[in-house]
């Protein structure tokens, strides 16, 4: 192994440019790769973020995720295509590692908080060094835009996947914990009919890019019209009276 | 109201100095005054990461707790004292804010997340022009230091404080969740028996002052002597193998 090499996953902040963390900056400025995912004729929001910070001459390998909407996520053929997507993208990775090379993979939100950059490092953190930069999530992002307290004292907080099938969804709601849904997308309809069914409507709250200046922060009940982004949340409080 | 206040809650991070984001950094250099709680005799955490930042001539606002120690929690003289502790803390500050200062209030991790400031947000936040800086929580700095990704796909995170009594900790990790137990410091005992009931001792990890340069991780089933600091955590994978 290259002994200068350096694997290291940067999570960039919900959104917020001004969200990113000063060891996340540093990084990016000594990075010799910066590396990102990124959707087929997209950006990304991470590379945006990160831009300003790469030092000039920095190598971008952008990893592009397969187009995949011809095939149903439960087909098995999909998990083929998404698991041979990500141990190319390690192989890649590993390719600028064995020169020598710091590469740093950026991750919206903290790399480690149902991020992409996992797969890279389930991969390839037992072969490099490798260091992973905790960001702030778009979790904590939403309910600070929204000023809305979600758990305190000895209140459990659950972070459940809006992608759920609506049974799991429900039983969910339907205890106390104070409940932060994400992967809202195009769930909402299912996410709102179980917070409704758990007669917790009236307290929830919907957050579209909470941290940047084109926020939509709504009582859930309100949100009946319109798509919603995949990184929208929903924020339940714990079942008991606020003080 | 004079026009010129504004309560700011200053999310710090875990720790690490490097892990403030550059919104609280400028946040400080801007306040008029930088608030933070402290226990008697202890400096705290947070101002010792905001000192560097914060402009000369800011003035510094302790709000030290009580001394509860021989009141039982369970006591209601106990929540009195804490409650009448929070309602002067915020007099104080809003009187600040009355000289329409900038009021900054420093927060260990992430301000809406288990902290102490939400106590001042509830009484301040519909009194005052407010804005929430998040910040990246003890559990993020936690698990990346351990480089352990807890949840991923449509697995459930369920953040429990270790103050639950032995039966909620128990049932809650004999389900399939990811766990992330906080506030561990005197309930570890308790808490290595309920991960040990659950049968998920053989993959649990402790993780001590995380992002720190004396940071200690370990195996939950060999941190078996010595005390645990409050700000601890107990890292439970979900319950599935991972890939």
């Amino acid at each position: 192994m290259n002994p200068l090499a350096r694997l290291i996953g940067v999570g960039v902040g919900p959104g917020d440019p001004e969200l990113m963390t000063l060891k996340a900056v540093r990084a990016l400025r000594e990075a010799d790769v910066v590396a990102h995912f990124a959707k087929a004729g997209r950006a990304g929001n991470a590379r945006a973020i990160a831009a300003p910070h790469m030092r000039p001459g920095a190598v971008e390998l952008p990893l592009r995720y397969p187009v995949t909407t011809e095939i149903p996520t439960s087909d098995p053929a999909y998990s083929r295509a998404i698991d041979a997507f990500f141990d190319l993208s390690a192989e890649t990775v590993a390719s600028h590692l064995d020169q020598g090379r710091t590469v740093a993979v950026l991750s919206e939100g903290d790399p480690l908080f149902y991020g992409s950059y996992m797969h890279l490092h389930f991969r390839l953190a037992h072969r490099y060094p490798t260091e992973v930069i905790p960001g702030v999530t778009s979790l904590s992002g939403c309910w600070s835009a929204a000023g809305l307290p979600l758990a305190r004292g000895d209140d459990i907080l659950s972070v459940v996947p809006g992608t759920l099938d609506p049974d799991a969804l429900r039983d969910r709601l339907a205890g106390p914990d104070a409940i932060a849904v994400i992967k809202v997308g195009r769930n909402l309809a299912k996410i709102r009919e179980a917070v409704a069914a758990a007669g917790r409507l009236d307290r929830a709250v919907y957050v579209e890019r909470g941290t940047m200046t084109d926020a939509r922060i709504l009582p859930l009940a309100e949100k009946t019209e319109g798509g919603a982004p995949y990184f929208a949340v929903v924020l339940v409080p714990a079942q008991r009276p606020p003080r």
